[in-house]
């Protein structure tokens, strides 16, 4: 039977200010899934490899599964598949793994069967994994693992996305310490209402790195990258957040914040040499406070999940 | 000695979601200054007309005349100025009214010294004058009024502002029912917090205009302006808000909302004629309601205030 591999990438969601609403593909780490049809129906999770054995096997219980049954069922398939899954990034992390794997999954099923539903149709069977994984529908990390680039979803009641064009010189660094928060716990501590002067600032800040990233203007988007909601409370889960941040500015990056629900930290810089030098400045920043940490350099990603030879 | 007539345009604020942040410039109304430069110290208001004699002829509690004291003394000037307005924007009307006097004022006396000064350097001694005009220093209006086009204003510490280019075809339907409200009324009645989902809503929405414009993509445009923040709660004070909004997107506007603070309506549309049966529709609503109202149809002003012959 036929069998292909896909790649999808990890995504940081929330970018500072864009809490809920945002977020961008990386070009690396990225998920391995490789699936093969069936003659019989049903999604079978043959093998999963660098999870330390903590992902459901069960199917309809592993965001890959997950979104592969809803794919089979929407194009009225009655084949099966079985799904082998390379697991590349951390869990837990705050960088999108469970995105990752049901990206990886849509785009290898979608192109076994010639690619019949675009990338934006495949966005819901994504977003029902990831209420799966995260209790919560939400596309802030599956949308840009599909779509690739920086990508924007103004809202659910339907589902409104729109990339946004990626600007030519702008790489990210991924700090992912050893340390694991549930995102659960990172909802928990946001609270209920805001002050209207904070939301007014935080609404400032995403427009102006939309228009940042849009126009580009660099250093729009270095003045935008603030988050004055979730990133104050967030924060006091992350050991020494304060002296990282500004370990990462002061090594050149353009902004840094956590990625997604965190302990990742995500910075951005205009050349691939600065985002080295900040990545390994926080690895160090981390080991002083008797933290390992995962370092990823790269480019944004700009065309999403991908087929691979 | 040197005289000179400058125009500056009226302009709507707040924009459905970008409360507080963003604003556009409109072809009309728009307010006419015409400034003589004297050998003497001191900036004289020689005449104000259609303002009904409302506003004051004291120089230092005039916007124009505020904001021309302002550049005079950042020029190091030994000369005065004296200032003619001829106001074409109905006072208190959400219209940007205080800011178009002072934005015309300053490109006219810029020009008189051979514009010393880029129009946002012009922008601190605008907003000095809506202090005066206002209570507070926004740059909400002024900003569009002497850039043009549509204007973030990202935050104020320290004033970032950014131009966002105007889409082609974009037209604005102003109605203005002769009903007065303060700004500081129209304030008043906001909350100091709101609620997360809201905030977040808002956020979504804002970003989702900005990429709509800058693409274009009209569709964006029109699923992004709404607003859940002020409107809901400003519109109590404009009689019969929901039909009047109902009855522009039933004539194919593609959003309206409050403009500014109040109580004028504005609805963008893609077409003149578009624009032109949104204000028919909006000005015989508010006619069933016994209220009278002024409509203005333009284009978007995308190069701001002028000086004329």
């Amino acid at each position: 039977m036929k069998s292909i591999k896909a790649l999808a990438p990890a995504t940081v969601a929330n970018v500072s200010c864009g809490f809920d609403i945002f977020g961008f593909a990386v070009e690396a780490p990225a998920d391995e899934v490789i699936i093969t049809l069936t003659s019989t129906p049903g999604v079978v999770i043959k093998q999963i490899t660098g999870d330390g054995g903590r992902l459901p096997l069960h199917a309809s219980s592993n965001t890959a599964g997950v979104a592969v049954e809803a794919f089979l069922e929407s194009i009225g398939s009655e084949q099966g598949a079985e799904i082998v899954l390379h697991k590349k990034l951390p869990l837990g992390s705050g960088m999108g793994s469970s995105a990752a794997s049901s990206a990886a999954a849509l785009v290898a099923i979608n192109h076994l069967y010639d690619n019949p539903l675009s990338r934006e149709q495949l966005l819901p069977f994504a977003m029902e994994a990831e209420r799966i994984a995260c209790g919560s529908a939400h596309a802030d990390n599956v949308a840009p693992s599909l779509l690739g680039g920086f990508v924007l979803i103004r809202g659910y009641a339907p589902l409104d996305v729109a990339k946004i064009p990626t600007p030519p010189n702008l790489y990210c660094t991924l700090v992912h310490p050893h340390l694991e928060l549930k995102t659960e716990d990172s909802r928990r501590v946001l609270k209920a209402s805001i002050p209207m002067k904070d939301a007014i600032t935080q609404w400032g800040n995403i427009a102006g790195l939309v228009v940042g990233l849009m126009k580009p203007d660099y250093g729009l988007i270095m003045r935008s990258l603030h988050d004055v909601v979730a990133e104050p409370i967030r924060s006091a889960l992350i050991p020494g957040f304060e002296n990282i941040k500004a370990e990462s500015l002061r090594n050149g990056a353009l902004g840094c914040g956590i990625s997604g629900s965190g302990p990742t930290i995500f910075s951005l810089s205009t050349e691939y040499s600065i985002a080295e030098r900040v990545g390994k400045a926080l690895q160090q920043q981390f080991e002083s406070m008797k933290l390992k940490s995962d370092v990823f350099v790269s480019k944004i990603n700009d065309a999403g999940a991908r087929v691979v030879a």
